[in-house]
C-alpha cells in the first residue's frame, strides 16, 4: 500500500462543494468513482479542505491508499484522461503514509476576485463575482492590516457552525488587493480559515470598498467576537483556493 | 423607427457561433427571439462580425431597427435581464439609420490566449487554449513586426473559403504578446481580418514559439501568399473579439 497525494483543481460552478453528501454531485465523489474504476479497488479521499457549493480550487489537496504499483506522480496523467473537463488533477506524488492533509500545520492561500463594471462579462463569469457598486481600492486596501497576525476571527465565522469546544483563532500571513482595469483581486494566506471567513471578510472588504463602512471598522468587527458585526458572505462564485502548502513536510 | 446598437459579449463554448443556421443555437438567434419578445415585432440583428463557433466576444457589434421608443442605451439592461448568462449586452445606443456595422471602416481587436503549464487548469478553461508544449515568448514576439501594416494575408485565410473576387489585403496596426505566469496572451489589432486569419497566425506563432519554425519565416509566409506555408489553425476556444470601433462614425 502507499499513499498518495493529489493536486486538485476545479471549477466549482456545477458541484454541490467538495464532500460527498447525499443530495447532489460533489468534486470528491466524481474523484472517488473515478480512481475506484481506474485502481479496480475501492478508493476514499480525504480532502484538506471541504470547499463549499460553487467555490473552485486550484490546489486543494487530496490523499487516498492504493496497493497500485503505478509511480505516484503518475497518477495526474492517468486521472486526467478520465475526469470531466471541470475537474483535473494538478500533479501527484506518493507521501508517507502518515501524513494526513487535514490533521497537518498548513499555509492555506484564497483568492476573492470581484467583476467591477457596469455589466456582467460572460467570458469571465468563472472564478470572479460581478457588482456595479463602485469599489474604492484605497479604502480596501486601509482595513487589511487590521487582519494580519494571530487572532480571533470569530466575527467572521458562519453563525451556523459555531462549536464553542473549537478554537476561532488562527493567524493571517498576508492579504492584499489590487486593481487591474475592471477585476478587484484580493488574496489572504494564513494558517486556516474558519467556515466562510474569506467570503465574510471579502463581504465586509466590498462594504467598506463601497463606503457603506470605514476601513477602521475592520479593527473593531475582529475585537467584536459577533458575526452580526461583520459584512455580508460574498458569494461563492468569486472564491478560489489556491494552494495548500505544508512547510512540516517540505511540500 | 430607429436604429441600435448593440455591444455584445458571450462565452461561445456552447453555441455555433454566431450566425444564424439550420443546424445549431447560435447567438445571433438568441438574441434574435429575445429582442422579438421584448420589443413585440420581429427583430432581426446585422452582426459585425461573424465568429465561428466555439469563438467567445466582449466586443461583438449588432444593430437592428425598432419602432420601440425606448431610448437607445436603455436596451442593454432590460436584455440582460432576459438573456441567459452566457450571453450579456455590454451597452447599447441609438446610431444612425445609415449606420452599417459591416461596411463601414473598421477597427477591430482580437485576442488569443494560450495557458501554458503542464496541466489544463478548470478555472481557466473559458476562453484560452491549453498546451503544454514549451512556448519561447522572444521567439514569438521577433515574429509580429513582419505582420505590422498593409499585407496580401491570403496565406491566413482559411482555404475553404476563397473567393477570388474579393481582395485578401489587410492592414495590421499592431500586435502584442506578453506571458503573465502561465498566460500567453497575443493581441492583435487591424482593419479587418480574413476567415480564421487571427487563428492561423496564433497556430504559427506557437509553431515558433515550439522551435518548430523560426521567427523570420513569419515574412516568408506571407509572401507565399498560400494557406499550406502557414501553421496549423489554432482551436476557437482560445479566441474573444475584444473590440469593434468605427472610427469615422466616433465610436
Amino acid at each position: 500500500m502507499k499513499r498518495v497525494m493529489l493536486k486538485v483543481a476545479y471549477d466549482g460552478t456545477n458541484y454541490c462543494g467538495w464532500q460527498v453528501q447525499p443530495n447532489g454531485i460533489t468534486v470528491q465523489q466524481v474523484l472517488n468513482e473515478c480512481l475506484t474504476e481506474f485502481c479496480g479497488e475501492p478508493i476514499h479521499t480525504i480532502g484538506a479542505s471541504r470547499t463549499d457549493a460553487g467555490v473552485h480550487a486550484r490546489g486543494n489537496v487530496a490523499v487516498f491508499d492504493t496497493a497500485m504499483r503505478m509511480p505516484g506522480d503518475k497518477f495526474s496523467f492517468a486521472l486526467n484522461t478520465r475526469l470531466p473537463g471541470d475537474i483535473r488533477i494538478d500533479g501527484s506524488r506518493e507521501v508517507p503514509a502518515d501524513f494526513h492533509p487535514r490533521f497537518t500545520d498548513t499555509v492555506k492561500t484564497y483568492e476573492y476576485r470581484i467583476l467591477n463594471r457596469q455589466f456582467p462579462d460572460p467570458t469571465r463569469r468563472i472564478g470572479s463575482f460581478f457588482t456595479y457598486y463602485s469599489m474604492d481600492i484605497e479604502r480596501m486596501q486601509a482595513a487589511l492590516p487590521y487582519l494580519i497576525g494571530e487572532h480571533d476571527f470569530r466575527s467572521f465565522q458562519a453563525s451556523g457552525d459555531i462549536d464553542p469546544a473549537r478554537s476561532t483563532v488562527r493567524t493571517v500571513y498576508s492579504a492584499t488587493i489590487g486593481r487591474e482595469e475592471d477585476m478587484i483581486t484580493f488574496r489572504i494566506q494564513g494558517n486556516g480559515f474558519l467556515y466562510h471567513m474569506v467570503r465574510i471578510i471579502a463581504g465586509t472588504l466590498m462594504e467598506i470598498g463601497n463606503a457603506r463602512r470605514e476601513p477602521e471598522d475592520m479593527g473593531r468587527i475582529i475585537e467584536a467576537r459577533d458575526r452580526s458585526a461583520a459584512g455580508d458572505t460574498a458569494p461563492a462564485c468569486g472564491l478560489t483556493l489556491l494552494e495548500i502548502r505544508y512547510p512540516a513536510w517540505g511540500f
